[in-house]
C-alpha cells in the first residue's frame, strides 16, 4: 500500500489560480442573514432565461435516460443558420470555458506562448496552464483599449494562440474592426481565438464578432455563449465557429456527449428567440445608461462598455467597499482578482436591481465622503 | 494571413480514436423508415428517469439564467451521505467520462503509462492520449475473468493509473474483492481507478466497489455515474469519491461550471429514489435472466453479467447480423470496437424490449442455421 498523498498532481498545474465565481444568492442571504439580496456579479441575464428554452426543457424531460446527441445535430443546424455558416464549422461545448480548455489540448505543447490581453478573462490562463504552456500578458492602452501594435510586438515563433476578449471581461472595451483586421493579417501561424461572449450587447458600428473572418478562411476561432445574452448559464452551452480544418482538430479531444440533452433542446430553441434577445438588449442598453447616470453624479470612473457589466473606480478602499455593498445585499465583482483593487465590476439588472445598487452605492460613497 | 490548414493539432492526437456512440433511436427510424426502434446498445435504464429527478428538474427552471453552484455543495453533501464519505471526498463531473480526463489532467505527463485491461471502456485510452502518455493493455483469461498477476506483472517505473473497470463495460464480469486488495497492496505509487458505473447491478457477494479503500486511505478512485441505474445520462452527472488530496489536485484542473444546475438538481433527488433504484435492479436481474435463457434456447455462448448488459457471441458473421438486427429495429453494439467481432453487446431492456429482441434475433439465428 501506498499512502494517498504520495500521489501527486503534474508540476505545471501549480501555476494554475483557483477560480473565483461571484458568490451565489443563497450563500450571502445565509452569510450575512439578508432577506433580499441581489446578484449584479456574473454578468448572468437579469430577465432570466429564454422563455423558448424553458418550454423545449420541458418537452424533453421524459427522454432523459437516454444519452445526449453526441453530435448535437438539431444544435449546430440552428447555429450554422442564425450565424451562416455549415454545421461543420461549429462545435458545441459545455458552456465557453470547456471550448478553451479543448482549444488547448488541441494546439498547446508545453513551452508554447499563449498571448493574453490583460486583464481579461481568467480561462485562458487556466487553459494554456493545464497544457504546461506559457501565458503572455499584453497591458490595454490608457482606458483600457486594445494594443494592436502590442499584441503583435508578442509574438514569438513559441505564439501558438492569440486571445482576444471583444468585448472584453472585465472593461467592457472592444477591438475595433481596423484593429482586428490588422492584428490577423499581421500573424502567420498563429491561432487568433476572438471571445465574443458578449457581443449581442455590442452596438459600435465599428464592432466584429469575427465570423467574417471564419468566413474568409482565416485560422480563427470565434467563441460564443448561451449564458449571457440567452439567459441559460444554468444549463451550460457554449459554442465555436470556425473553419472546418480547425473544428475537426478541435472534436479530437471532445468527449461525445458533453453537451447534455436540456442543453441542446433549451439552446436549440433560444437561439430563435428573438424576442427574448430583442428585451434583454434594450434592457441592458438602459440599464447601462442608468449606472452611468449615477456614477456621474457620485463623481465616479467608470469605463464605457459595450458589454453587459461596468467597470467603474470606487477609489483606494475598493474591497472594503465591496464589503459594504455586499452587507446591503448586492454582490458585485471586486477587481483584485484582475489586478484592479481600486475596482468593482457591476453586471446591469434590471432597472429595479441597479436601483437598489445605486441606492447602497450611495449611501456607502456619501457616508465615506 | 495564414491558411487556416496550417494549424495543425498536437501530434500525440493522432492516437485518439473517435468514441462510436450507440446510434440514437430517432437516427436509426429515419434511416431506416421504421415505426418501431429498441436501442438496447448503451446500458441505459429502460425504465425512464428517476421520478424524483425529473420533479427536481422541473422546480430549477425559473433560475436558469443564474449559473451553476461551482461547488455543487448540495449534490455532493448527498453523495456524502449515501456513500459514507465526507463532501471533500468527492468530486462531481459532467458525466463520468470527464473525470477519466480531468484524472488524466492531473497526473498523467507524456510518456508516463497507464495500465488498462482488454477490452473495456475506451475512454481511458482517450484520456491517456490527451496527455501524451502511454496505455499499456492488459489482457483478461479465459471467460474475461480479471488477471490480477498480470497486471501486476505490467507495472513499470513509467506506470502512474491502473484502470479497473467492475463490472467490466463491454464484458459484465468483475474483479473479486481478494484480487483487488491483492493488487492494490501490491501498488507502489500508483493510481487505482475503480469504475463501478455499474454497480448497482452487481450482486456478488465479492462485488465492491472500492469505496472501502478510499476510507481505508488507499490511493484509489471510485468512479461512479448517474447515468445508468438512475437513469439520467442525459444531464450529464458523473462522480468520484477519492482521499481528500486526490480529489484536491484533481479539482485544480476541473473547469468551475462543469456540472449544469439541472444536473445536480436531478441527481441530488436520484441518489434519495430508493425506489426506482430497487425496480430497476429487480427489472435488470429479471432481463439478464431472459436474455440468458434465450441464449440457451439459441444455443448461443454468453458471458454470465454483474452489469446491465450481456456479450453474447453471435458468430463470424457478427458484423452482419448486427446489421440485420437494426434493419429489424434493434439497436445493440457490435463488438468490433473491442476487437471481438464475433460478439454483440446488448442492453438489458424492459420484459417487453428484451423480447423484441429476442423474437428478431431468433428469426435471424433460426435462419441461418
Amino acid at each position: 500500500m501506498t499512502s494517498s498523498s504520495k500521489i501527486t498532481a503534474r508540476k505545471t498545474l501549480d501555476k494554475i489560480q483557483p477560480y473565483s465565481p461571484g458568490k451565489p444568492i443563497w450563500e450571502v442571504q445565509k452569510e450575512l442573514g439578508l432577506d433580499r439580496v441581489v446578484k449584479l456579479a456574473s454578468n448572468e441575464n437579469p430577465l432570466g432565461p429564454s422563455p423558448k428554452a424553458v418550454a423545449a426543457i420541458q418537452n424533453g424531460l421524459a427522454g432523459l435516460n437516454r444519452y445526449p446527441d453526441a453530435d448535437a445535430s438539431a444544435l449546430k443546424k440552428a447555429i450554422g443558420e442564425k450565424y451562416q455558416v455549415t454545421p461543420k464549422q461549429v462545435i458545441t461545448t459545455n458552456g465557453a470555458d470547456e471550448l478553451i480548455t479543448l482549444i488547448s489540448e488541441a494546439f498547446l505543447e508545453a513551452g508554447d506562448e499563449v498571448i493574453v490581453p490583460s486583464p481579461s478573462f481568467s480561462e485562458y490562463d487556466f487553459g494554456a496552464h493545464i497544457m504546461g504552456a506559457t501565458v503572455v500578458p499584453v497591458q490595454f492602452k490608457e482606458g483600457f483599449e486594445y494594443d494592436v501594435d502590442a499584441l503583435i510586438s508578442a509574438v514569438t515563433e513559441k505564439t501558438k494562440i492569440i486571445y482576444i476578449c471583444t468585448p472584453n471581461n472585465p472593461t467592457g472595451t472592444y477591438i475595433p474592426k481596423s484593429d482586428l483586421d490588422k492584428l490577423v493579417n499581421a500573424l502567420d501561424d498563429v491561432l487568433v481565438v476572438i471571445d465574443a461572449a458578449y457581443d449581442h450587447f455590442a452596438d459600435a458600428s465599428d464592432y466584429t464578432n469575427g465570423v467574417e473572418y471564419v468566413n474568409a478562411g482565416y485560422p480563427v476561432v470565434t467563441l460564443e455563449t448561451f449564458s449571457k445574452i440567452y439567459g441559460i448559464a444554468g444549463v451550460r452551452v457554449g459554442f465555436g465557429i470556425a473553419p472546418e480544418a480547425i473544428i475537426q482538430s478541435i472534436l479530437k479531444v471532445k468527449e461525445p456527449f458533453n453537451v447534455n440533452t436540456l442543453a441542446q433542446l433549451a439552446a436549440t430553441a433560444a437561439v430563435g428567440d428573438a424576442e427574448h434577445v430583442k428585451t434583454s438588449q434594450e434592457t441592458n442598453k438602459a440599464g447601462r445608461q442608468q449606472l452611468y447616470t449615477a456614477f456621474d453624479e457620485l463623481g465616479l470612473t467608470y469605463i464605457e462598455s459595450m458589454a453587459n457589466f461596468v467597470l467603474v473606480q470606487i477609489g483606494e478602499d475598493g474591497e472594503n467597499l465591496y464589503k459594504q455593498l455586499m452587507a446591503k445585499g448586492v454582490i458585485v465583482r471586486h477587481g483584485k482578482i484582475w489586478g484592479l483593487p481600486d475596482y468593482v465590476r457591476v453586471s446591469v439588472g434590471t432597472e429595479e436591481e441597479n436601483q437598489f445598487f445605486i441606492d447602497a452605492l450611495t449611501s456607502l460613497v456619501v457616508k465615506q465622503a
